[in-house]
């Protein structure tokens, strides 16, 4: 089964796919763990470039980008894992290339989809876990790392909320997309999260 | 006015745009040069990943990076360029993409051709000249580089045969292709290029 993690900065997806893991090990479970852009040795590569601030990059080559990683990815661990009925736990996928680069940046979702439909090759999610929060429990939340919040205020409140709108928006469409308020505790998120897992696990 | 340049290694592809760069600059024409990938920032980014030899690149991971760089270098430099009516010499592209990952990787021409549209959105050359030499005489040249004929032997005979068909069937499909004897002397391989430039200038 694949699963993916989606949601704004600050939402706590990342913490989230950490509680699952450990709930599935835990069942006796062989559990794989991925990132986005990264998760390969050509994908961190990747991410290496969106990594440098003094790079100016194209929301069109941020996309290709991500979606270069993603080729390498899906053909070296997430279709290996899912052929020997691994579960497969991924921060990030195709809905956050939507949303931010879709929704943020805007491009058309139609060309945006068209390149993940290449990169993806058809691997799809079973089950995609979005936490949802406001811009202002991200902000806040981000305030406490060290450079996060520079980060969000230097793309904008209005980016941010467009993000999050787009998710919102893509998981009303889709409902392979299980929506969890990120404004609850964080046990309260897990046992939201593994109840929606539970209802597709075999 | 938009031209590209292509052929296998050793084809002679990049002096010959540099002998037309220097003929163009004579005649009084504003010439940018470019080359993929690369040619920007995001875009040498991009090469530095080609170039290191422990990484291991999926066709489609290559065929999603190329167009990375190219969608930065379609924005960044060859529309600007085109607008205020430069005419832009570049050393590689579409065909280049087709050729190597469809042809010689076997990778779907449709599937390739799917992620170029994407990236260049139709920023297509208005001529592009493919200087053409059989396999033995790539090697041949090759051999004299530093650490050429090692690579083309590693991929071996076949994936360039390949890449060279690969390249005279695209050719064969599009006018705007035209195709140079690239075994004949650089002068003559200049004199063919210049007539072709010269029934499309303005």
């Amino acid at each position: 089964m694949f699963v993916t993690f989606e949601g704004i900065e600050g939402s706590g997806k990342s913490t989230l796919l950490s509680a699952v893991q450990h709930a599935l090990l835990a069942a006796g479970r062989e559990v794989i763990v991925t990132r986005e852009p990264g998760g390969t040795p050509a994908g961190d590569a990747v991410r290496a470039i969106f990594l440098k601030p003094e790079l100016t990059i194209d929301p069109l080559t941020e996309t290709l980008l991500i979606n270069a990683s993603r080729a390498q990815l899906v053909q070296d661990v997430i279709t290996p894992a899912l052929n020997r009925e691994a579960v497969v736990l991924c921060d990030r996928y195709v809905h956050s290339t939507l949303a931010y680069q879709g929704f943020g940046r805007g491009l058309s979702l139609d060309l945006v989809r068209s390149i993940c439909d290449a990169a993806t090759r058809g691997v799809m999610p079973d089950l995609t876990i979005l936490v949802d929060i406001p811009y202002e429990t991200s902000l806040r939340r981000i305030a406490a790392r060290a450079d996060g919040a520079d980060r969000l205020e230097r793309e904008g409140a209005e980016f941010h909320k467009r993000i999050r709108e787009g998710f919102l928006e893509l998981a009303g469409r889709d409902p392979r997309v299980v929506v969890i308020d990120g404004e609850r505790s964080p046990e309260e998120v897990l046992d939201a999260a593994m109840a929606a897992l539970s209802a597709v696990l075999v």
